[in-house]
């Protein structure tokens, strides 16, 4: 591992690698932009001026370099979102915590997630796949546990953990349909709203 | 029109002609299940029991197809939502009927909203592009109404409209990414669940 090479920054994935970082995101890009089909390799090793047979160096086929990008990215909001969570403190905080977390974490990592959320199905590697479904639910136990404990000490009302949880990964999930990342308005603006409009309802009888 | 094979059900699309609609439901089956690439035309022909020729009769191509699709799956949920809103009285029984009315015709035509949620993006005509999009304002400008009437009456706090909008929406349409339709429950309880929850709050603090 060349030490040099590493640009570790918040809210990444773990950087393991250089050119293998490289190219997962110019291919992320590039695949989140024009669809998986339409993307081709040759695109992506004259956006970092490399040739072609370079690229193939690091990942066998487009399909290899595909599943990366998922693993990549599902590993990098475990730990960030994960570590965020662990922070904060009291059932009202964790929610948030999560909540704008994977909203930072969405932004920052933008092409990688589109491709994670649009192209998820498309795993070709049963074991990458398997890995991929494990590391989802982790991701989604820890909100469940957020929902659970903060029901069990009377932070939150008596709800169904599941509903709450499918709720909050509705909203923030969603949002790689319509946020538009050049726009006036963060993410985690966003998801502080949902956090809000969430825990205290938008019902007036209180 | 042949009115010996209309079958008007509740929660369809309007049923013009019959042997357009039983090409774009066939379709809407492979599309959704295989994906728009893989889906073969003579898949549909077959199962329709007609010749490959018979369906271009009806369609000049695949692409055409999936337009229709996309067309017919958000025409009759704007007819069948704001029929069920408009006989609703209040805000908070407005918005509950436009969330179980969604979901409700979202299982009834599960597989034509699967090929619109994902596939929405791939339409190839300007012209059915620009109606989808309209149709799409139309039925959000649905719910914002209910949203906006609603705090204007008392009935909701004061939030953001389109905060709310979105939280509604993302709610229902991620139910896509997980709902299952051979499951024991219908989406219409979940999205009743929804509406508790969102109307409600999550926090004890009331």
């Amino acid at each position: 591992m060349n030490k040099s090479k590493l640009k570790p920054r918040m809210g990444r994935p773990p950087v393991l690698e250089n050119a293998r970082n490289r190219i997962l995101e110019e291919a992320a890009l590039l695949f989140g932009k024009d669809g998986f089909d339409n993307g081709s390799l040759s695109v992506v090793a004259e956006r970092l001026g490399v040739s072609k047979a370079a690229v193939y160096h690091y990942f066998g086929s487009k399909q290899e370099i595909y599943d990366a990008i998922i693993i990549r990215t599902l590993e990098g909001l475990l730990i960030f979102v994960g570590n965020s969570v662990a922070t904060s403190k009291g059932g009202e905080a964790k929610l948030k915590s999560f909540m704008t977390a994977h909203a930072s974490y969405f932004e920052e990592n933008y092409w990688s997630f589109v491709c994670m959320l649009i192209g998820y199905g498309g795993m070709a590697n049963p074991g990458l796949k398997f890995e991929a479904t494990q590391k989802r639910v982790e991701y989604e136990s820890i909100l469940r546990k957020i929902v659970a404990e903060g029901i069990a000490d009377g932070t939150f009302r008596n709800v169904d953990v599941t509903t709450a949880s499918h709720s909050v990964l509705s909203m923030l999930n969603w949002m790689v349909r319509w946020f538009n990342p050049n726009g006036p308005k963060r993410a985690e603006e966003f998801a502080l709203e949902y956090f809000e409009l969430l825990t205290l309802g938008l019902s007036s009888r209180q």
